[in-house]
């Protein structure tokens, strides 16, 4: 999970954004004495990540709620599975439930989506790569459900790795300046920052090795090019397939021998995962 | 929009998160007095919502932008549009792209999804509503992009509209308490709050109107039901239908003569729609 | 009492304004492990709210500290009553008494004066409302010492209600709208949000009853005017009086069958009540 | 006035707390271009304070509002006296309307209760001083609010400067310490820093006097007294009055010739100064 | 040491900056149940300050974690001593490490260099005093530090007193107004405020005095002429020594009979103490 | 510089810090209207850096002030070059001159040493880097001084770049996991992020290159013993030699052949340059 500051401060905004503790309508017909176990409820089968974030959202609430956890963050479970258990105050959960809820569908989606995706290219040498695709917000969180799911995550932002995508190469080549020099440039800043050129035909590869990046990223390319500049470039950079990923065309991208498959889907378009909070009191 | 105060914070706190303004590869390769004209470009049909926060997101990093609006919010484009045009600095189109296309996509499709709900109702007397189960942080933006689509508002959190669900009418039932003391007691802590009852069979139906309640929720019924509690009901409440919410059946359900059909949908599970910003210099 | 995690930052943010921790002439004169207890003594006749407050401040500094409250919250108490006791570290005592003091005299103040409002009109069936004419920061408190002495919270803020004032009306006119459709418009926008409509005047009543809101506000208005508004009205909305309300005048207003009346000076102009700390070590 | 920072942050948070931007009412009625101008207008006499800050209301609403003050702060009006202007979008200042009327009728008020005391003192040596006993959040708007009272404020915080109380003069004895180490202590911290001992009888003058204070602190005692003690005193520090004052009693006792009189009043009991916002359009 | 919200934050916001609970490292690494012991071990001979905000740190990063202090605040140390010992978590130990010591290095080099000061002018009635020339966002816990070294706090800020130096001086003459009339502005603003007056020649004493501050201080005088001001002061006022302050020079400005000598090296020149933390586990 | 947004940041807390907009003495002596200009003046030889935040600093007070800079960031002077010039109100001025003066003679000082360390191993393959040695709160500020100098920064904190010191590999070791096994968990976790592998023996070297690593550490060896690694390390990693460093031994270090050596005093041990701020007016 990120660090518990960040988890917190998004659980205490998302408690005030929903006015969580000023719930009408529990003050006025729940009593404050009234205790009951809350149990969440897989409706489809799925991969687990953010029960911790649900489980802060209720702490938050009422410390003194006891919570436990059946089912271990990136575990998958079938429809019908007990998630976890939280015991309490019927107010506090009552008032929690909606914005854990919002959270846990979110992230175990995710999860889920990436394992599907993680399965689908077992048995080869890539791994599955998120994006920043994320949610306004949500990106650290985010990227630990990937995790979840058994993906590695790319780079979290803009400053802790270099990317050099067609527009910067065309304003380096307006400049004058050639590739190697923009990796240079990057590397005389900060020393041993990662850096990866982004290209989308074969021709453009030797120029990408020649200024010796980490990586080099093969945009929309079709399968037998890549396999083609697996080849060529012979392990001399990591090598990263994007572009027309889905369940259908990942584990032919995979077999070209890329080192990862970058997939923004796992956190722009992920469907919300059925669970419910059953309450008995 | 929410209120300009809101989507600064927003906006800026996902530049933040992206670490947009100490982009190296940009810092790296592209001159700072380069500029350029980048053009949103729509690859599907859709609806618009949120361009107001992309053209934030540009205006944060270098006020000097100069932003077009070509389609205003809430309209209908086909794919191939061209949506907005940013004119500045290079530097600054490429910092904010990733950031204002997160929010553009996101909220977009939650506008697109619910002028679909809308159309399929179109001639009926009820509206399209949205849910609390919206994303953490991204509530106000997400429920104006529902309005950009058509729909309604429903209750923005649980301090501004009380809702007794079950566990609420069995938590007053434990205490003795009817359904009507329950609405008394939250009126008489606010004047004016409207007070909404969900009931899941219609043989709950008169006990909720006996409460005298501005809304009734119909969760989970069947359209032969709903149509009947439209009849006894007889316009002394307004009536929310939910549940089992789709485009295949929400034209039946609101043909039942419900006041308002609410979609969680709209909120946790549209996909990303698909546009991109093309950059010239 | 409003959230706990409003009432926190709001005694926070007045320890930091009083500067309390860095109390120079405590922290010199007073040892660390000096231990007492203090009492908060009522030195007027008057009904308590927030003491929670109060005890906030002192728990802020020192967790340690005992607290014991003798009198509840919204309950009357005699000139000499005790109504609180704090034992702790001495040191933490005093560099909390001003600004618990502060907060316990301001909100009790304004609990006494409702209570007054409300014992004035007992036995009719009008309630005394607050309104939005509160101390800037403190809202939350100031209308939840309105409840605390026995009064009804009217609108929190200018987005959970519609009042249409004259200067709406106005501006609709100008546009060739009608009242009907400025309400229309409200409640397109945001399904179930209660309208009120003002009018000063017996001859604005069939206009504001033709556009069906919630609420009507009675202006200064005489009180033969408001019994026939009531008479006319016949239930079909709420009737609000304000304007001229006093202790002098407040009965003959309920007396004319509104359903509300609201009173502006239980939030900015009620008096500090006398209450003082009295320690002993 | 205090620092801007200080003033746009409690503004901003003010017009938050109301959701002024998201005033569902004028969104709904009044069209965005519409233009008028509205005037503050005095209904009572008063000491004009807080214009300023009113001003910043509406600047935060809308930066393209023009501004003009006619009474300058500080200054007396008399009931009718138009104080300021104000002109731009009727949206803008309907919704900034209630914001800034509460702070500009409460920090008038506290001007005009000082203007009064400063008044009923005049031709004596005396200053009128202020206390800390101020609203939370509010301290240095109403100490601002004093000084255009022609009041002269009395220390802003615990840190700032040391009072020595009988609490604290307690503690000291029970350690074997007397008054003139608890003072030394102080100064051995913070060079420089102003030291007031409180005292409540004649008999406890020299031993004050002895430990070499910048000021005295005669609380609650007779004026015979308060005339002695300056007799005694003869310069060597300066004196406090305090307690039991009222504008009944405050030219007495600053005949006894102390030179500063505090009045807590000024900022916890004014009643808010009836100040209107009128609008044409 | 500040106040313990203050320390709070500030070691907060050095743990995010440090992003020390995301350490890649550690958390690859280490077992999250491997527990150790570090030693807190000084290499260089000095005064311990700061202690508490290292120790702080760890507790932030996990509250398990057991502190024991073997040096005090304030106490000299030889090269060689163990200063603290930390056992708990090993994750958290490495996460804190660093952060732990940037505080304590630099706040015990400012102890340790103050102390020195103090030390040389043993036996003179003279104290140390501070400066403003502190580091951004650290100087309550740099004046902290000069206390724990035997310093005394100058000024905290501009806002507790007031020191007119040249170009105030300069700024009143140009409108016509004396010293004098600069401190009687001064002090009817705010009440018990104390004044400093700098000069940097004789010549300008008699006016000082003249406008009766409580401080005049000698800006790069000729220790002869301090000690010609000395006498001509005769205890009127305070006198404090600045300029051209160090360990070969302190001694003979003290030697003068003035009442303080400023040094800005105490906390904008210290280098940090060579402190390491040594683990075992 | 870093981010706009942050400068903006650690300046408003440096001034608030400072209370500089409350200054009293300035307020009680200095027109509103008085307008001066202002120089920063060298009165040592030095390199800058920190120009534009002293200059922020300005701006914030009063957003009309002039400014001039006659010096580039990064830029070598001698001692008696003015700097800079600011025009603008002489309140403005004088409230910002210690804030400003603070950041801008450490920032400068820290990128004065960095030059003289960049200056000794002129010619060689080296590259001076900084630590993670900085001031709580001013790392990016820091690190930015350090580019002024002429150095390239190391990792900015612990979660962009893994480092494997002696702790981790001994907490590997426990665990019976290789050093291997540790850099592939950390790249699992995260594509594309830099690896550096601590050793101090000759005798690690080649299990840290049979880690695989980006970058692998000297800590505190010998010159041969480091030249040595350079020789059997033959590319394979980058090498960073530390330890021992200073201005007398750090170009025997570059001499090694290693690319890269840190220096921790850069930013914890330089020295304030003199640089003064003088008023005309």
């Amino acid at each position: 999970m990120p660090a518990p500051e960040v988890v917190r401060a998004i659980v205490a905004a998302a408690l005030a954004e929903d006015r969580a503790l000023e719930d009408v309508t529990t003050l006025a017909t729940v009593d404050a004495n009234l205790r009951g176990t809350a149990r969440f409820l897989a409706k489809q089968d799925g991969v687990l990540a953010g029960m911790g974030v649900a489980l802060e959202t209720f702490r938050q609430i009422d410390s003194s709620i006891a919570l436990a956890t059946l089912v271990q963050e990136g575990e998958a479970f079938p429809r019908g599975t007990v998630l976890a258990e939280v015991s309490g105050p019927v107010r506090a959960i009552l008032q929690g439930e909606r914005v854990a809820l919002n959270f846990l569908q979110r992230l175990s989606a995710t999860a889920t989506l990436t394992r599907a995706f993680v399965a689908a290219i077992a048995g080869t040498r890539a791994v599955i790569l998120d994006t920043r695709k994320t949610t306004p917000g949500l990106r650290d969180l985010e990227k630990y459900a990937v995790r979840c799911g058994g993906g590695t995550n790319h780079r979290r932002d803009l400053a802790v790795m270099a990317m050099i995508k067609d527009n910067h190469r065309e304003a380096l080549a307006r400049e004058g300046r050639s590739l190697a020099d923009g990796v240079a440039t990057i590397r005389k800043r900060t020393a041993g920052i990662p850096v990866e050129v982004e290209i989308d035909s074969l021709d453009q590869l030797d120029a990408a090795l020649a200024a010796d990046p980490e990586w080099i990223l093969l945009d929309n390319m079709a399968t037998a090019d890549m396999a083609e500049a697996v080849r060529r470039t012979g392990g001399r950079a990591k090598l990263e397939a994007s572009g027309g990923v889905n369940l259908d065309t990942v584990r032919a991208i995979a077999g070209t021998g890329v080192d990862a498959i970058s997939v923004g889907a796992l956190t722009h378009s992920a469907r919300a995962l059925d669970i419910s909070l059953d309450l008995e009191f």
